[in-house]
């Protein structure tokens, strides 16, 4: 194989895992959280504050910014981190996910999915030749290969076929990438659903065609965690050890804790900005719900040894009328206490895989975790 | 009269004045532009911005905050200043202007205005005593007297009738405020309408009662622009030189340069922010409406030559797209960028006062408007 690593592996713990990526727009540490940003913004958040939270890359949805504003224009504009200001690292999906979830009358076949936009009704045909030109368009520091992602539960026969589909798709995809300037990258994804042999298989032939880094697709798609978790621990050990691996569309707090101790360094999600938006906050003890009543007359701030002063210095009471009163500060504040709590978990993981003490620290977060929320007053 | 005093006029050139008022919450320059922050908020914007944008003072709407969260609950939690975290000068309104213009079932009586909340159906009674207690509950730096506000056109016997009950009521307003702590400040209204000879009525009697500074309410409802200022010149001339000048819910920018002409002293209006929610810019060169196409491939800044970063970095392709895909983000720049344009015009002016060149900047100011935005690439 001779696709370049940008990838150094500085320390393990057990199967955790702690390292350092090199992309053209700077460098990324993991393990690695990436906020969503969908349409080439974070929901609610400056992109000031997406960085001070701690994010070092951030994820872009090629399905919904190669129908607005188009990648064409993208490009012309100077690419996603010149067009959106974030100017540091970004990862795009394919498309393909979303097409599968939000497009109309999709139809896949051996060359590629054609649909219709969910927004101005328009046929666009994506093949894993376009895949590849949208994200180099859009100037993506990690591209991913167009796959197709099948929902859980499904016939095994289905996720074969679909998984087969998407390692041919693989090789067309890297390919079509052979041209990408020094630096760039692009990402294979292992499918194969909840049948370990197809996510060996999957897994070996994307390895032998070689790939910048490997994703796990196809999870966090209706199976139960426990099910997730025995499809890394199937998937993991057959990857390549010195390059990222990146579980895709994962998750709560403890999925990424979990999924770190299987040997993940890198993850995307809504769920920090998505469920700040309805009121929800990630703390080091749990989820709070600040939409309950509980919180109307709370002074105390959401967790007053936080380092993100949001966390630290603005009341529940604050907080929960912001969030009843569908204040658009609220979405704001929430969104940000939450990436930088998942951005916290994610260096504290790190520090404490560099240092040996990756399963003290893990028992230690879910047993803080456990013991709850602060009682009401 | 012996009503305390704590503007400083420093300054006046023309009619146009330059000041300070000091409050128990911190300094405000005058000419003050106030962003509204009608529920406790500032709509789209964090409040460090609200303040790096230039903002010495902010509004809060009494009729929003005693409905939810309730006004007990704030003080019970430390006043508005410490409930919000802005911490700095705040006016609430009386809560009598948005009882005309949100509740239902409203009815007025010598005695109190009853309504029916427009949250839950609850029924409310605010009295002038009232809306005294509401606002020294939250805490106001400056509170409000209960007012009639008549939407324009009216009957003059309507005017006369609603500017009568307004006196009645402002002197009740300061009888309920005479225990208020030392520098917490009470404004009357002077109301009627378009009838000069109502309005001076209104200001000699309001002036006679004697309070620590002055509003013009009643104008921007509905009236042509020259209808208001010729109101603020009957009016204005007649109040006491050495104390602060209001005029409530206005305006344009050019509103707000005609009316400083004319010796008004304070603002607040929801206009940068709402029009911002609705991908409306205002720059030195005008207006600029973020909605159309012919910002889609601009990677021109809004105004390269702004003190605000957002103004000068960002492109017009970016935020028309923000604005296109509904992202919040579209909101909060364009929100941050308006308020901070109004309180860079309201600085130039106190300075252009200060320096005795009001009338060239005035103009030159106007002439920029009037040249219009950047053409089209």
């Amino acid at each position: 194989m001779s696709v370049a690593n940008h990838f150094e592996l500085l320390h393990t713990d057990g199967s955790a895992r702690a390292g350092r990526l090199t992309t053209p727009h700077g460098f990324v540490r993991t393990p690695a959280f990436m906020p969503v940003g969908t349409a080439g913004a974070m929901k609610s958040l400056h992109w000031r504050d997406v960085r001070e939270a701690g994010s070092d890359i951030v994820l872009g949805n090629t399905y919904h910014l190669m129908l607005r504003p188009g990648a064409e224009r993208i490009a012309a504009l100077g690419g996603l981190q010149t067009f959106t200001g974030w100017n540091g690292p970004m990862l795009t999906d394919s498309g393909g996910f979303q097409v599968m979830s939000l497009a109309q009358l999709r139809k896949v076949t051996e060359q590629a999915v054609t649909f219709r936009s969910h927004i101005d009704g328009a046929t666009v045909v994506l093949s894993p030749e376009r895949a590849v030109e949208v994200q180099r368009l859009l100037g993506s520091d990690i591209a991913m290969q167009l796959d197709e992602c099948v929902r859980l539960p499904a016939e095994r026969d289905d996720i074969d076929r679909a998984m087969q589909l998407s390692l041919r798709w693989a090789e067309r995809c890297k390919r079509a990438f052979e041209t990408a300037p020094e630096g760039y990258m692009l990402f294979g994804i292992v499918q194969g659903g909840d049948v370990p042999a197809l996510r060996h298989e999957s897994a070996q032939k994307l390895t032998d065609i070689g790939f910048n880094g490997y994703a796990i697709g196809g999870l966090a798609v209706g199976e139960p965690q426990a099910v997730m978790l025995a499809m890394i621990e199937e998937t993991a050990p057959l990857l390549p050890k010195e390059r990222p691996r990146y579980l895709m569309g994962v998750g709560t707090p403890e999925d990424l804790l979990e999924a770190v101790a299987r040997g993940i360094d890198m993850f995307d999600c809504v769920m920090p900005t998505r469920n700040g938006r309805h009121g929800v906050a990630y703390t080091r003890r749990g989820q709070v719900n600040l939409r309950n009543a509980r919180h109307a007359d709370d002074p105390r701030p959401l967790d007053e040894e936080s380092d993100w002063p949001s966390a630290r210095n603005i009341s529940r009471a604050y907080l929960h009328h912001l969030v009843k009163a569908n204040e658009a500060l609220g979405a704001m504040l929430l969104s940000e206490i939450n990436i930088a709590y998942y951005q916290r978990l994610m260096r504290d993981m790190g520090e404490a895989i560099a240092r040996g003490t990756f399963e003290a620290f893990r028992a230690n977060v879910r047993a803080e975790w456990e013991r709850g929320d602060l009682a009401p007053r």
